[in-house]
């Protein structure tokens, strides 16, 4: 632990830039990819800004200055049939007791938890994140979320770390769309650290798992949390490549199949992909669980990620031999795809 | 905790019948609301038999001899868009540290979970469970299961309880249906204990409260779990006529609904209400958490109560002065039926 805390005093000097760089840097991702999903799709988001009434309480409000944070949402698209993104640059104290699962974490393995304490506990947290519901079922749903969080004096921050990560959930496997976005993303990793990939990667189908039904969400991309065993100025570096390659990774693929032709059971099927989805969501997610425990945005923007329209029937197992067992096979048997 | 033992110590004679006994009231419950439903619908249930291979995975058999339980689905019917319908009487071994909450229990304040230990314990469960998804959107979903459960040597168990309930999901409200369903069940708990309807209607309005959206499922009815505070033989009588009230108590909505014109908006919006449905079962839903981590029944039996068609959108807030806000009203401010 010492040498952890020894590290964090050294690069104080360098959180407060930290900071203002991360905000920025998630900022442009907001920007920048609701710019392309507007442009691939020809619909405009809806936008609304939140922030605190008096009592403390969240509302909407017109005055952009005000708010805490922004969404957005793109409903029935021509290309996408729902999509939710949120940019988070907040500073505020979190509820006595809550407590941050470690599991998994890369520096601290004695702390099984970061807990806020007994009493309200000073925070700063920015992030970005996207849920994208396509129309057309050959395409993918893609999830992108990186995040910076700090807990303790803002100055002088007790815990400090970068969070993320980018992975697709098809209905219909193509092979070439799964290589291409793990490639996309194994030569950011690669640039910056050789282990980064092969752990990231991992990362994601470990937690990406729905448990219960014994698969992985979807074929997984990269995935990383409590990352600061670095100088922070370099692990921003890498999240920002991180930020600017889900683009590249993924608009591709959505360009490719967008315009395929697709049956009713195609779209059923679809359905029943995203209900698995929900499953996840409202099972196991973190960010979830964050954000319905922790007060800091809205139940509109807390619910942004979920799906449309869903179905669930008795058993939705797929005939042997079809398009859809094999995308089984490969969710109860995450491959290497690079 | 002394004086309950001693209670159950002295009842333990009576628990073998009361075990028999429970196993035919659920069976009964379950043929009859099954025939009632197909009466009513014009279609029939297909059944499924359950059973343990070799290494112990649950299995489907043709063998109806072998099942240690049974499902039956009812999809896309005439009445009925999703009924699903579990039975089940079925002895065997809780994993270590299995741990069921007792939060409201009426008996054992003192204790606040059963635990089944540090090796596996003996079990006996028996229940029917109900959920019911009409078609039409002025018909409210339905849910009703009923159960008993003992842990612990089987001549001689260290607990036993009874538990279970129903309620209604409506998507709109009449008010005469709310009270019907209310009235009938009053009218059970009445006869066995004047206090039972008053403290059975607000623990099932406490129980199925969705605490993240800050409302209560639907419009509630009665909910109890581990009722062991009196001659098992005189719980289990109001456990039977519980069991019998249902069909009077739903049905008679069922008939005057299920022929009501309405509009894509209404069954836009059925659609919505589903979705609360969902986040209720999978994130607070008990029953939901034992079937998934219990392993005792398969995926399709633990999800055979989810919704058929389901929606999420941005914000699903209706209208001010609408039904449907008049609706959220109601679970807001859940009101005294009868």
């Amino acid at each position: 632990m010492s040498q952890i805390l020894d590290v964090q005093e050294i690069l104080v000097y360098d959180l407060d830039s930290t900071r203002r760089k991360a905000k920025k840097v998630f900022r442009e991702m907001f920007e920048n990819l609701c710019e392309s999903i507007q442009q691939i799709d020809g619909k405009v988001f809806n936008e609304h800004f939140w922030t605190r009434d008096k009592n403390g309480s969240l509302m909407s409000t017109d005055n952009r200055n005000d708010a805490t944070y922004v969404d957005r949402s793109l409903l029935n698209g021509n290309v996408f049939e729902k999509v939710g993104v949120n940019y988070v640059a907040i500073e505020g104290e979190l509820p006595a007791g809550m407590t941050f699962q470690k599991s998994g974490a890369l520096v601290t393995p004695e702390a099984d938890a970061i807990s806020s304490g007994d009493v309200k506990t000073p925070y700063f947290a920015t992030g970005a994140s996207f849920v994208i519901h396509p129309y057309n079922p050959m395409v993918p749903i893609a999830h992108a979320n990186y995040r910076y969080f700090q807990i303790g004096n803002p100055a002088q921050p007790t815990y400090w770390w970068f969070g993320g990560g980018a992975d697709l959930t098809p209905s219909y496997l193509f092979q070439e769309d799964a290589i291409h976005f793990h490639q996309v993303h194994k030569e950011v990793c690669d640039k910056y650290d050789h282990s980064y990939y092969a752990r990231f990667k991992k990362w994601c189908d470990d937690y990406f798992f729905i448990k219960h039904r014994g698969e992985t969400r979807g074929i997984g991309g990269i995935f990383f949390d409590h990352l600061n065993n670095s100088n922070p100025q370099k692990i921003l570096a890498f999240v920002t490549e991180c930020t600017q390659a889900f683009a590249r990774a993924y608009m591709p693929i959505v360009e490719r199949r967008k315009d395929m032709s697709f049956t009713e059971e195609n779209k059923y099927w679809q359905r029943l992909v995203r209900g698995r989805y929900v499953e996840f969501i409202l099972t196991s997610d973190r960010g979830m669980r964050f954000g319905l425990e922790s007060g800091m945005v809205s139940q509109q923007s807390v619910f942004n990620c979920m799906p449309p329209e869903v179905s669930w029937t008795y058993d939705d197992q797929p005939l042997v031999g079809s398009k859809e067992a094999m995308l089984k096979e490969v969710l109860k048997n995450p491959p290497e795809w690079v």
